[in-house]
């Protein structure tokens, strides 16, 4: 078991190694799936400003695809055996949550992501200064996401029902996020030392911290104008 | 009719303003259609080398899109309704190309933009200066797709019966654009008269044309192991 106290830091350790090299394929894999996604939600987009904005968001993630592919290949590991463990329950999670329409893909983009990012924000709070700064990098909102507030929060209030429909997709993807994250902490048992190690692995922590990410979900879907 | 003589540079005349910016709507909208597509065309990837090299492929062409939606709007014109004419023949061409797997994809990306790019530039050699520079700037290969060729003529190799296919589909690329650039010069006169004044606007000039541009696509399928 990995702890902060002994080894959290500690690169002649394998297990940290293996298990931030775990993380950063995770992190990578789940960058280069928004990137692709995101680029063909473009189809769905209502107008060019919009069709242009989603775009952007896109190429913001595979840039930072790219920024954790280079960290990996830095370690000396292979970005794609990195990756590989990821791919089924990152594209499971995809195939579950397949927006309806344009609103649905935003709302996804929004919350799917910021959850993401939040979990991925909190393991780096108790990494190796390296391996932390360039999580917090990858997971800054960049500012691309502005619109999607102003796009959903528009659309609510032109038709309040459509608000009662994204209120329970945002459920269904905290859910899904969920049911996928437990998937991979069945299988990756050194990457789940390393989350669990950095909290502080005692049942308090953990509940603390899924507390942290749901009013995260709680504040992200409110700033939607949508019920949690 | 412009010319080259009297017209073809003069930002003074309605006409060729308007055709310069007809022909940077048309090149924004198929950059930001090639974006969307390459980028869904990840899915189809056989390994992550080839997945994150299309990825690369498809923000060089969000890029591009970038830097003619700027230069509309320095012009003074609406990108959005600049594009809008050229929406429709670029989406049917799509839709008439669906490539049915990875390789298809992947010919296409090379030989479609490479017939489009030729045409550009061929067009661009007789425009102001500035539409000139940015032309033969978002046209050129950034050298992205050096990995297309390499995986084509890879797979030819390997499986010659590949290649009869891939001729027919590169043959039926080339029909297609063919296709689709009459629909637009039958709808946007001042754009044909800016590519006709351009070379010439006699029968020789436009057979020279179209000769140097088949070649040009007779090179490019050689150069991915295919008859032309």
């Amino acid at each position: 078991m990995v702890t902060t106290q002994d080894s959290a830091m500690d690169w002649s350790d394998p297990e940290y190694r293996e298990a931030v090299i775990d993380l950063l394929g995770a992190m990578a894999y789940g960058e280069l799936q928004a990137f692709e996604r995101l680029a063909n939600d473009g189809a769905l987009a209502p107008d060019f400003y919009n069709r242009t904005a989603i775009a952007e968001m896109a190429t913001a993630e595979f840039r930072h695809f790219k920024m954790l592919r280079d960290r990996l290949i830095e370690m000396g590991a292979d970005p794609e055996v990195a990756m590989t463990p990821f791919v089924e329950p990152i594209d499971a999670f995809h195939a579950s949550t397949r927006p309806a329409d344009w609103l649905e893909g935003l709302v996804k983009a929004y919350v799917g992501d910021g959850i993401a990012m939040d979990f991925y924000r909190v393991v780096a709070e108790h990494l190796d200064p390296q391996t932390r700064d360039l999580i917090n990098e990858v997971s800054a909102d960049l500012g691309h996401s502005k619109f999607v507030v102003d796009a959903v929060q528009y659309c609510v209030a032109e038709d309040p029902r459509v608000a009662g429909r994204l209120a329970l997709w945002g459920r269904r993807l905290m859910g899904e996020a969920v049911a996928q994250s437990q998937r991979v902490a069945a299988q990756r048992e050194s990457l789940l030392d390393l989350v669990l190690g950095g909290i502080g692995a005692d049942m308090a922590a953990i509940t603390r911290m899924f507390a942290d990410l749901t009013e995260a979900h709680t504040a992200r879907m409110r700033s939607l104008g949508l019920e949690p």
